[in-house]
Protein backbone atom coordinates (compact mmCIF):
# COMPACT_ATOMS: atom_id res chain seq x y z
CA UNK A 1 0.00 0.00 0.00
CA UNK A 2 1.39 3.46 -0.54
CA UNK A 3 2.55 5.75 1.79
CA UNK A 4 -0.07 8.61 0.53
CA UNK A 5 -3.14 5.71 1.50
CA UNK A 6 -1.61 4.96 4.76
CA UNK A 7 -1.55 8.48 5.53
CA UNK A 8 -5.06 9.26 4.05
CA UNK A 9 -6.53 6.02 6.24
CA UNK A 10 -4.83 7.91 9.34
CA UNK A 11 -6.51 11.49 8.49
CA UNK A 12 -9.87 10.19 8.33
CA UNK A 13 -9.54 7.26 10.67
CA UNK A 14 -9.07 10.25 13.30
CA UNK A 15 -11.61 12.51 11.79
CA UNK A 16 -14.28 9.27 12.51
CA UNK A 17 -14.70 10.27 16.30
CA UNK A 18 -16.78 13.59 17.13
CA UNK A 19 -14.33 14.06 20.58
CA UNK A 20 -11.42 13.90 18.30
CA UNK A 21 -13.51 16.63 16.08
CA UNK A 22 -14.43 19.43 18.97
CA UNK A 23 -11.15 18.95 20.24
CA UNK A 24 -9.50 19.83 16.72
CA UNK A 25 -12.32 22.53 16.17
CA UNK A 26 -11.21 23.64 19.52
CA UNK A 27 -7.43 24.09 18.45
CA UNK A 28 -8.59 25.65 15.26
CA UNK A 29 -8.82 28.88 17.72
CA UNK A 30 -5.26 28.53 18.93
CA UNK A 31 -3.32 26.15 21.06
CA UNK A 32 -4.74 24.68 24.37
CA UNK A 33 -3.39 22.52 27.39
CA UNK A 34 -4.22 19.11 27.61
CA UNK A 35 -6.22 19.87 30.72
CA UNK A 36 -8.50 22.50 28.75
CA UNK A 37 -9.56 19.55 26.44
CA UNK A 38 -10.20 17.39 28.29
CA UNK A 39 -12.68 19.49 30.49
CA UNK A 40 -15.50 19.95 28.18
CA UNK A 41 -15.48 16.10 26.94
CA UNK A 42 -16.06 14.82 30.75
CA UNK A 43 -13.85 12.30 29.76
CA UNK A 44 -10.93 10.48 31.59
CA UNK A 45 -7.59 11.67 31.11
CA UNK A 46 -6.15 8.51 29.59
CA UNK A 47 -9.00 8.45 27.27
CA UNK A 48 -7.90 12.32 26.19
CA UNK A 49 -4.34 11.06 25.79
CA UNK A 50 -5.27 8.22 23.56
CA UNK A 51 -7.60 10.63 21.40
CA UNK A 52 -4.44 13.36 21.38
CA UNK A 53 -2.43 10.27 20.08
CA UNK A 54 -4.65 9.53 17.67
CA UNK A 55 -4.37 12.95 16.21
CA UNK A 56 -0.99 13.75 16.36
CA UNK A 57 -0.55 9.88 14.76
CA UNK A 58 -2.56 11.84 12.03
CA UNK A 59 0.02 14.42 11.88
CA UNK A 60 -3.07 16.75 12.89
CA UNK A 61 -1.70 18.41 16.13
CA UNK A 62 1.70 18.81 17.59
CA UNK A 63 2.31 19.00 21.24
CA UNK A 64 5.16 20.02 23.65
CA UNK A 65 6.31 20.09 27.36
CA UNK A 66 7.00 22.56 29.62
CA UNK A 67 7.62 20.88 32.74
CA UNK A 68 4.18 19.01 33.76
CA UNK A 69 1.99 20.88 31.48
CA UNK A 70 1.38 19.75 27.82
CA UNK A 71 0.11 22.00 25.29
CA UNK A 72 -1.49 21.13 21.93
CA UNK A 73 -1.44 22.93 18.64
CA UNK A 74 -3.31 22.13 15.57
CA UNK A 75 -1.45 21.11 12.08
CA UNK A 76 -3.91 23.09 9.71
CA UNK A 77 -2.14 22.08 6.20
CA UNK A 78 -2.50 18.11 7.75
CA UNK A 79 -6.27 18.57 6.47
CA UNK A 80 -5.45 18.97 3.11
CA UNK A 81 -4.90 15.53 1.56
CA UNK A 82 -8.30 14.87 3.13
CA UNK A 83 -10.12 18.30 1.46
CA UNK A 84 -7.86 17.11 -2.00
CA UNK A 85 -9.45 13.40 -2.46
CA UNK A 86 -12.73 14.97 -1.60
CA UNK A 87 -12.21 16.83 -4.22
CA UNK A 88 -10.96 14.73 -6.88
CA UNK A 89 -13.70 12.58 -6.26
CA UNK A 90 -15.97 15.31 -7.24
CA UNK A 91 -14.38 15.81 -10.35
CA UNK A 92 -14.32 12.24 -11.42
CA UNK A 93 -18.05 12.35 -10.78
CA UNK A 94 -18.58 16.05 -12.68
CA UNK A 95 -16.33 14.74 -15.53
CA UNK A 96 -19.13 11.47 -15.79
CA UNK A 97 -21.35 13.80 -15.41
CA UNK A 98 -20.74 16.27 -18.42
CA UNK A 99 -20.12 12.58 -20.56
CA UNK A 100 -23.38 11.82 -19.58
CA UNK A 101 -25.15 15.70 -20.75
CA UNK A 102 -22.97 15.16 -23.93
CA UNK A 103 -24.52 11.67 -24.71
CA UNK A 104 -27.91 12.82 -23.83
CA UNK A 105 -27.68 15.86 -26.16
CA UNK A 106 -25.71 13.73 -29.00
CA UNK A 107 -28.83 11.12 -28.73
CA UNK A 108 -31.46 14.14 -28.67
CA UNK A 109 -30.61 15.33 -32.41
CA UNK A 110 -30.21 12.12 -33.67
CA UNK A 111 -34.42 12.04 -32.90
CA UNK A 112 -34.34 15.05 -34.38
CA UNK A 113 -33.43 14.26 -37.57
CA UNK B 1 -25.16 12.91 20.82
CA UNK B 2 -26.60 14.55 17.78
CA UNK B 3 -27.38 12.67 14.64
CA UNK B 4 -25.36 14.62 12.35
CA UNK B 5 -22.14 14.15 14.03
CA UNK B 6 -23.24 10.18 13.92
CA UNK B 7 -23.62 10.92 10.16
CA UNK B 8 -20.20 12.50 10.05
CA UNK B 9 -18.49 9.71 12.17
CA UNK B 10 -19.61 7.11 10.09
CA UNK B 11 -18.84 8.74 7.07
CA UNK B 12 -15.26 9.67 8.18
CA UNK B 13 -15.03 6.13 9.07
CA UNK B 14 -15.98 4.38 5.78
CA UNK B 15 -13.68 7.19 4.24
CA UNK B 16 -10.62 5.70 6.71
CA UNK B 17 -9.55 2.45 4.12
CA UNK B 18 -7.75 2.39 1.12
CA UNK B 19 -10.04 -0.90 -0.14
CA UNK B 20 -13.84 1.29 0.43
CA UNK B 21 -11.61 4.39 -1.35
CA UNK B 22 -10.74 2.61 -4.35
CA UNK B 23 -14.50 1.22 -4.82
CA UNK B 24 -15.42 4.85 -4.44
CA UNK B 25 -13.49 5.97 -6.65
CA UNK B 26 -14.74 3.13 -9.32
CA UNK B 27 -18.20 4.32 -8.83
CA UNK B 28 -17.74 7.80 -9.21
CA UNK B 29 -17.16 6.52 -12.90
CA UNK B 30 -20.13 5.19 -13.25
CA UNK B 31 -22.44 2.18 -11.24
CA UNK B 32 -20.56 -1.71 -11.23
CA UNK B 33 -21.26 -5.07 -10.36
CA UNK B 34 -20.38 -6.56 -7.03
CA UNK B 35 -18.41 -8.68 -8.99
CA UNK B 36 -16.91 -5.87 -10.85
CA UNK B 37 -16.26 -4.40 -7.45
CA UNK B 38 -14.37 -7.20 -5.90
CA UNK B 39 -12.06 -8.09 -8.30
CA UNK B 40 -9.36 -5.33 -8.27
CA UNK B 41 -9.26 -5.85 -4.95
CA UNK B 42 -8.32 -9.66 -4.72
CA UNK B 43 -10.48 -9.81 -1.65
CA UNK B 44 -12.86 -12.90 -0.87
CA UNK B 45 -16.54 -11.47 -1.24
CA UNK B 46 -17.55 -11.86 2.40
CA UNK B 47 -14.59 -8.90 3.25
CA UNK B 48 -15.76 -7.52 -0.07
CA UNK B 49 -19.69 -7.30 0.95
CA UNK B 50 -18.61 -5.81 4.28
CA UNK B 51 -16.84 -3.00 2.82
CA UNK B 52 -20.09 -2.50 0.71
CA UNK B 53 -22.23 -2.39 4.27
CA UNK B 54 -19.84 0.03 5.57
CA UNK B 55 -20.00 2.18 2.66
CA UNK B 56 -24.03 2.03 1.91
CA UNK B 57 -24.14 2.56 6.05
CA UNK B 58 -22.74 6.01 5.69
CA UNK B 59 -25.06 6.13 3.03
CA UNK B 60 -22.55 6.95 0.27
CA UNK B 61 -23.21 4.00 -2.08
CA UNK B 62 -26.66 2.49 -2.67
CA UNK B 63 -27.12 -0.85 -3.69
CA UNK B 64 -29.94 -2.73 -6.28
CA UNK B 65 -30.57 -6.61 -6.93
CA UNK B 66 -31.66 -8.21 -10.14
CA UNK B 67 -31.42 -11.71 -9.87
CA UNK B 68 -28.59 -12.62 -8.17
CA UNK B 69 -27.03 -9.62 -9.59
CA UNK B 70 -26.03 -6.57 -7.08
CA UNK B 71 -25.48 -3.29 -8.26
CA UNK B 72 -23.74 -0.55 -6.62
CA UNK B 73 -24.15 3.10 -7.19
CA UNK B 74 -22.16 6.29 -5.64
CA UNK B 75 -24.49 8.90 -3.76
CA UNK B 76 -22.55 11.67 -4.79
CA UNK B 77 -24.11 14.46 -2.66
CA UNK B 78 -23.05 12.24 0.79
CA UNK B 79 -19.44 13.36 0.68
CA UNK B 80 -21.08 16.77 1.27
CA UNK B 81 -20.82 17.05 4.61
CA UNK B 82 -17.55 15.85 4.92
CA UNK B 83 -16.38 19.18 2.71
CA UNK B 84 -18.26 21.29 4.98
CA UNK B 85 -17.07 19.96 7.81
CA UNK B 86 -13.50 20.16 6.46
CA UNK B 87 -14.20 24.01 4.82
CA UNK B 88 -15.20 24.83 8.07
CA UNK B 89 -12.38 23.94 10.29
CA UNK B 90 -10.29 26.05 7.47
CA UNK B 91 -12.64 29.20 8.66
CA UNK B 92 -11.67 28.94 11.63
CA UNK B 93 -8.33 28.80 11.39
CA UNK B 94 -8.30 32.01 8.88
CA UNK B 95 -10.32 33.86 10.64
CA UNK B 96 -7.89 33.43 13.81
CA UNK B 97 -4.65 33.83 11.40
CA UNK B 98 -6.75 37.25 10.10
CA UNK B 99 -7.05 38.02 14.73
CA UNK B 100 -3.19 37.81 14.70
CA UNK B 101 -2.73 39.37 11.69
CA UNK B 102 -4.29 42.69 12.62
CA UNK B 103 -2.82 42.03 16.30
CA UNK B 104 0.77 41.87 15.18
CA UNK B 105 -0.32 45.00 13.02
CA UNK B 106 -1.18 46.98 16.00
CA UNK B 107 1.63 46.28 17.63
CA UNK B 108 3.93 47.42 14.93
CA UNK B 109 2.08 50.39 15.02
CA UNK B 110 2.48 51.31 18.64
CA UNK B 111 6.22 50.37 18.73
CA UNK B 112 6.19 53.22 15.74
CA UNK B 113 5.10 55.81 17.89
Amino acid sequence: MAKHDVDLSLLFHALADPTRRSMLARLAEGPAQVSDLAAPTGLRLPTVMKHLGVLEDAGLIATSKDGRVRTCAIVPEALQPARSWLDEQRAIWEARLDRLDAFVTTMMKENDR
